[in-house]
């Protein structure tokens, strides 16, 4: 299994963030791809990694680049087997592409394959990294512990690599990683089952200290903005309760049913007893 | 094995070259990548790309490109196993990261254990990809079957992942690809042995077409330019002998002795009968 992703400055970083550490920029390049292998329930092996640099660019910035990189690559476990420096007139370009293997005789994880009925599983808290990228692109320094947390949830996101192993071998099938928000991942698991969903907007495992971010309530960051690189599944309702007892025994990681998977098309969001359709980006009353 | 390689615009190519084509692009981000295999005696398996494309770019040119790269890669055999596209607000920027194998039981070809008295050998011919930049650079469409010939070598190198195996097979173990001129390759493969290396001018592969352009002498362009993704080995001289017969006979390609390796540290170019110690980019008289 390989995965291979970019990260462009000013669309996915910006350097003038109050804090920027080029040390984190680097642990979270990694993450991002050790997240998708997760996904995937593969096992990280080697990576190779090319970054276009501006000329501007100090050593002292690379090297502390470099260094996060590796430091988040051994953690998991990952050699780096290779690279490329490119000189860029324009925005700092990084990619890594990172290599894994399966189980042996197991079968990758996809996002293929849900059946209607099936309950939608999410690991740990959503929306904390939205709103800790609000308070960066607001440039404010976080001040609270709250805030700290926010941010760190952002800038140094955790791959969820053990946690994909236990679903898996709980018998776990579909699966995804959240790095576009609740509701679109949903889409991407029902859609190509021709299947619709509806979410629980009060199981929604949203952290606790988040209330309002901006004047946004917590659910909706959760539900359209959340890219905590936690993992999503669909299983018949027993596989998850296992799942879910298995995942807190070892690694003491909640897995929250947040929905159930439909026959009828569309997502809506089942909230206060009513039912919201759900679009991108925002919802409609339900017909 | 594993290469990665990012291109970058206005750096490694430009858009505003006469006769630019997307397609045409997206093979040379292959080859590029390709020949860092055959330069390590490894079959493509598969390819994962990434492109971080400026918002302006159409969807034809997209489409192009991504053609380009998937032609490439199946012409040598090699799976596209999965990409990324990002936005950027900077140049478009290419990468590809390319896995491979080796034949069962073989060692990678590497640029490493050189020894003193070996011959060092060039696939094809040098110096055309040099010209043909030259052209693009100057903003001049070409004119002449040779013009055009210098402008599709660079534009459209193809990797020698054949002439790679064929090397092997005949015992070659130390080898590389020519990108960065035929000076810094053979500096590559004497310095870290702890060799200098003497050129004979007169045996350079020159293409017969070059003469002079812009003004440069042919084996100038072939000295310090060459970017023409030519494989580069050392031997000695009877490995490289066969190993020029095999390639000839399977391919046609030549493989031309074109120096030795010395104890002497440094590289020296004789020509016309003198001996000239050569250094980046220039050349000094030798004392």
């Amino acid at each position: 299994m390989a995965t291979v992703d970019t990260m462009v400055e000013d669309i996915d970083f910006r350097r003038r963030w109050p804090g920027f550490d080029f040390r984190k920029l680097g642990r979270r390049l990694m993450t991002i791809n050790l997240s998708d292998l997760a996904a995937m329930g593969a096992t990280p092996r080697y990576a190779l990694v090319s970054l276009a640099l501006p000329r501007a660019l100090s050593t002292w910035a690379i090297d502390r680049l470099y260094a996060g990189i590796a430091q988040q690559a051994q953690r998991f476990g990952c050699a780096i087997a290779g690279g490329d420096l490119s000189a860029t007139r324009g925005p700092l370009t990084l990619t890594a592409a990172v290599f894994g293997e399966l189980p042996k005789g197991s079968r990758p994880l996809t996002r293929r394959g849900a059946r209607a009925g099936w309950r939608i599983g999410v690991t740990g808290r959503l929306g904390s990294a939205a709103a800790g990228l609000k308070l960066l692109e607001g440039g404010r320094r976080p001040a609270t512990p709250a805030e700290r947390s926010w941010v760190r949830a952002q800038l140094e996101p955790v791959p969820r690599l053990e946690a994909a192993q236990i679903l898996r071998r709980a018998g776990v099938r579909v699966a995804g990683d959240i790095s576009d928000g609740l509701y679109r991942e949903v889409e991407k698991i029902a859609e190509p089952a021709g299947l619709g969903a509806e979410l629980w907007a009060d199981e929604l495992p949203i952290e606790a200290s988040l209330g309002r971010c901006h004047g946004v309530a917590a659910w909706r960051l959760a539900l359209f903005d959340s890219e905590d690189y936690e993992l999503i599944c669909a299983a018949p309702r027993r596989q998850l309760d296992t799942a879910a007892a298995a995942l807190r025994a070892s690694t003491g990681l909640r897995l929250t049913q947040v929905g159930r998977l439909t026959r009828e098309p569309g997502i809506t969001l089942v909230r206060n007893g009513r039912r919201l359709r759900l679009r991108h980006g925002g919802f409609e009353h339900f017909r």
